[in-house]
């Protein structure tokens, strides 16, 4: 059974997110619809970029992923259907696809299947679901659109490389109040080269040793860790990092590497 | 595969809802379970009557919609099964459905499926589960209840009506804070009648201009229009309506209409 | 189409319950998942065992419920795979499978499908899945792990017997703020045989009759009744008794019997 993955900030108290997968579910009977999210903060594009990115991958390939944020028409807001890595996504173009991907998309085009979009009320269940069913029922990308290669960019804030030092900053806070910074394990290896290193953040906090899993350290110690996301994580064994270390989105972290 | 929506007051943390959906696919394992919402505040049938009676007709014909609402038995609560525009719905007969419906159902029954539901601790899994799975499973209406034309009446609201002048009130504050008023497109467009218009609401606001999109104004400013519900709806571009003008349920709201 | 719940403290803002998501339909295409709740409070396995033993047994036979509380990997935390009442259980050995299960399992393993588990970050999508889909697909649980017969014990608190009195304590607030306490039907029902009794908790408040259904009071009132997990309950007609009375998780109750 096909499956269209939705993200969306609709939460779960009104009726939207219902129309949504009503409209789905008209359109393509058979088909697995999977929230990923409807709690999206409004308007949170980046948020919903590291939700996305972090876990479309586990879905099975030719999985549509639905990207219901910030969809409302206007003239320079264009909708856009991607296949990247082989799997599909359907968004507005408001930068979100420049922070999910991190190569250029097998294939891009902007959906033109209304003629006029500018008396819709709710493209998502209008324009949205009929791009997404299509891709669902296995149809071509250039059915719905015309190609382009032209995505809207958005910069990620990226870590600040020295020789002896990574400047990076805290970019989401899970619901367990781990802080997830934006320094990859990648980055991370390169520059460490097999050195000692020191954490540094708020005024006078450090760590200086990797651990691999949060119960590594006795209850209640803070730790720092490569998480899910590949991306070096502030926590607490089993308690909240954010809020008992004040450690909160945008916050400055450095790492100084040392023999 | 046939469909069963929920619509109930359970939420999302303790065991009702899932024992709900264990008990529907132990009854009719191949059918496909939509939540519309948990989350309607304990009781408030006003607020699920708005929400399903605006997502419903997004689903296939034939869709079972189950309301779990107010379901605790007393003798004078009945539990109907009804048959409107092609769609069933399952509920308790204290009022929603009036709330629900625009015109006469085409056809009602009282469910009579068991005996004796005095002693019955869950209704929602012992009586609703069987009406829903009965219809979702394509069988008629009159095996499970005897045929009847009463509905418990409940009045929403209505706007009133003068010449120059609509009185409405706030029916519903969705998750973005948008703030949705019981004046229909079709009652305003028809007092309308081509002249132009002031909204007015709390001491000194006023809008005098229709949008068709939240995003026609710059950000931060208020606006109104018709959202996806077909109602006059005061919001503020990119922000929380009611919480920045004050708005709430039932809050009253005057449109004035001049050549 | 067979069936996998999920029960973990996951929450629906991140992207974990998603990649589990995922990760499950990459493994086995057809098969239907039901959130039982992501919103369990981080760690509490009490509230997860209680809210997992009072609806497993609602869903078909076969179904395969996956545990997600407390999987970090340690030394000394064991997976299990455990067959109970004809229902499948796959988590952590915590000490959450005693708290679920009044008798022996008919069956337990522990599971040992990969080697080195030192370095995983995320066993519930690398190993509980794999588990999960594995008997989701009808295959022996003896071949994914090797034969024990023990778990965990971890106690319930029972409450205290006499002659004339139970003292027992509050174990669970639902959302409704109904307070569930853990004196089931069939301890009080063997105590009283047949008497009066008296319901005493928190300084200077009573019950002495038990109600069947919420609404037997007047709005408002007070009562206690046997609610659908089979617990003696403490309840208010259409309010919120936990607040209300202040009765909280761990709060000592004391039932009376007399002539």
């Amino acid at each position: 059974m096909a499956i269209i993955t939705l993200t969306t900030d609709l939460g779960y108290k009104d009726f939207y997110q219902a129309a949504l997968k009503g409209s789905i579910l008209n359109t393509l009977p058979n088909v697995n619809i999977i929230d990923i999210t409807h709690e999206i903060e409004a308007f949170n594009i980046s948020r919903a970029a590291f939700i996305l990115k972090n876990c479309f991958y586990y879905f099975p390939k030719s999985t549509v992923h639905l990207i219901g944020i910030d969809t409302v028409y206007s003239e320079s807001n264009k909708y856009l259907a991607v296949k990247y890595r082989d799997h599909f996504f359907v968004g507005s173009d408001n930068g979100i696809f420049s922070l999910i991907f991190e190569e250029a998309p097998q294939e891009i085009v902007e959906i033109n299947i209304m003629q006029d979009l500018k008396f819709l009320h709710f493209p998502l269940a209008d324009i949205f679901v009929k791009a997404a069913c299509h891709l669902a029922s296995g149809k071509p990308l250039n059915e719905i659109g015309i190609a382009t290669d032209e995505i809207e960019e958005r910069m990620n804030l990226h870590p600040v490389i020295e020789k002896n030092q990574i400047k990076g900053s805290v970019i989401f806070v899970d619901s367990f109040e781990n802080v997830v910074t934006n320094v990859t394990k990648e980055i991370f290896t390169k520059v460490q080269n097999g050195r000692n290193f020191t954490l540094y953040f708020k005024r006078n906090e450090s760590i200086n040793q990797l651990s691999w899993h949060y119960n590594e350290v006795p209850e209640g110690e803070k730790l720092c860790l490569f998480g899910i996301s590949n991306h070096l994580e502030i926590a607490i064994n089993k308690a909240n990092a954010s809020g008992l270390l004040g450690l909160h989105n945008g916050d400055i972290i450095r790492i100084e590497f040392h023999a």
